[in-house]
């Protein structure tokens, strides 16, 4: 730390992503990537965006909104692309809360919540989950504040019925509401429809999990179109070219092909139910994701000791030192081959600790 | 503006970038691009960076962040890599003042410094530049804060010679300096040799003007390990995949052919003293640029009627409704048969006012 960081940063933790290792020696399901590269166009359209790199980017980025907003059944005006979900994530809290109006998330959910509030210097409520790890809307009514739901939550996987999204937004219309969808893709029902009759319903999206686009740092907004202005407002503010041209072009051409990426989320919802009945198998309590990664904990063995003895044998995966989730581990889906290796290494683990 | 927004941006007006029509019909003299396309290699850089999108990108660009680092002549930890060198000045805004630590940058300098320190309610001072237009380093002294210096300074093109910004640096080392050297490519001497033995200097550069990729959102910061350090926080308290994987496999392209961006720089400083000669001709009142663009006033035409009958003509400029300089434009300089065609249609403005 230097002598001129600003003094409320001098005892501030930042984020700490997943390891990246970038030497490709493990098996890696500890950051939620596909494991299937991106559509087959992404390559050349990427390629094509190159010999133009010499110009700014389009800071409207009006064909891939438009297509964006054609997916979503929403209008232009409704949409904001962003460099990653963490991006629009970073201008809602920035946008719509402050010290008079705090950030409600729940206790257990995407680590960055509480690093946005904190270093924004946002007064911020942490609301448990139930025992069961589920989230129940009505623990939220009566706060005042801009609520954070992750739907599905991470890292439980856990699925809220969008009925509950509906019941909680009609429970205070003057309260908004934003609902990360990172992993709407992997069987649940998204928010997005509701955008039309709720002015207080604020979706987040992303290209990084289901379209296999990580690398590409591409997120979006869906709301009411005086919300996405606000957000612009934000972005204008901060960085107008928030989008590059490369990662612009790559999203229109995932947009092209969706096929492609219902095809790879099929696959990843299968494997995730080959994986999980193998868990329930081997002794793990699982619980009922609806995402591209499971949360399982076994009764006798810590998730230190597993995530430990995964990694010596080439496998990366996550935990967390978290109340409450120690003993759990958060397991990406990959492809068949990898979730066989996973599983040949988890059940070795089990058989020591049972002999 | 939605009912949520947070008080601290109802009246509030964020930058305006220069425009950027997408219909290519515009010879785009407005926004200080490269008239040249990358090096050759970075088309097949963003190819192959395609087929590994699926994964995250390495957060600290290692081998991206060392190649910069081995052309600045300093060391890894002397470097952070941003999504533009917009998002190294709003972390640097972020991270080295506040309302007890001001801004200060010049009445005439890049436009983003008073966005970003009203965006983020930080305490500014301009400090006007001397008649002619140039930065006086004694204006700064025995004031608090921290200053930003555009070196060279845009839009008027002038260069500080590195021995001044020394003599500032020196002036006080208690206070922190950023240089933002976005066109210091076209014929200036950078400051970065100083971050050795000066721990209270910053410097910030980009890949958007000499390198040919606006498009592709790359800058970087350069100074001693603990205020790179500082940045970090920020940069892992807001988006810690700032840059993405695409980008960052066109910047080492970039970095492995630096012969052609000398070449291409050369291009454009030849270009430019011809533009500058063509101009006095005409009788413009042009600064003594060493950047890519000029900075011109006709004493009897005003900047407004040049900038629209130009952009009649299918030539976009820009000028800036700015008290001292409304009736300046500023002239991106692109390639010989581009400022051919601007020259020509410049004639006939004085042409016609002079008939």
């Amino acid at each position: 730390m230097s002598a001129f960081i600003s003094e409320k940063y001098r005892s501030f933790s930042p984020y700490v992503p997943g390891e990246q290792p970038q030497d490709k020696k493990y098996i890696k399901l500890n950051t939620n990537e596909s494991p299937f590269p991106p559509p087959p166009g992404v390559k050349a359209a990427v390629a094509k965006a190159a010999d133009r790199l010499y110009l700014y980017p389009d800071p409207e980025h009006k064909v891939l909104t438009q297509k964006t907003a054609e997916l979503c059944g929403v209008s232009f005006e409704n949409v904001l692309m962003t460099n990653g979900s963490d991006e629009t994530l970073d201008f809602a809290f920035t946008a719509f809360c402050d010290t008079n109006t705090p950030a409600l998330f729940a206790d257990i959910t995407y680590g960055f919540y509480k690093v946005f509030a904190e270093s924004k210097r946002i007064s911020y409520e942490e609301i448990p989950l139930r025992i069961d790890l589920s989230l129940c809307v009505d623990d939220y009514t009566g706060k005042k504040g801009t609520v954070f739901i992750a739907n599905p939550n991470a890292p439980t996987g856990l699925l809220l019925p969008v009925a509950e999204i509906e019941r909680l937004l009609n429970s205070d219309p003057s309260r908004l509401v934003v609902v990360d969808e990172a992993y709407i893709d992997f069987g649940g029902e998204s928010a997005i429809p509701l955008c039309k009759d709720h002015d207080n319903l604020l979706v987040v999206q992303t290209f990084s999990k289901s379209r296999s686009m990580a690398g590409a740092r591409l997120g979006f907004a869906v709301g009411n179109a005086s919300l996405i202005r606000d957000l612009k407002t934000i972005k204008y503010s901060s960085n107008p070219f928030n989008v590059n041209a490369l990662t612009a072009a790559a999203g229109i051409a995932s947009l092209e092909d969706d096929a492609y990426t219902r095809s790879n989320c099929r696959a990843i919802c299968e494997n995730r139910e080959y994986t999980v009945n193998k868990l329930r198998e081997y002794g793990f309590y699982v619980t009922d994701s609806m995402t591209n990664f499971v949360f399982a904990r076994h009764p006798r063995i810590s998730g230190k000791f597993i995530y430990q003895t995964l990694k010596d044998n080439g496998i990366l995966i996550r935990r967390f030192d978290t109340p409450r989730i120690e003993d759990f581990v958060r397991i990406t889906i990959g492809d068949r081959r990898q979730m066989d290796i996973l599983l040949d290494a988890v059940r070795k683990i089990t058989e020591v600790k049972n002999a």
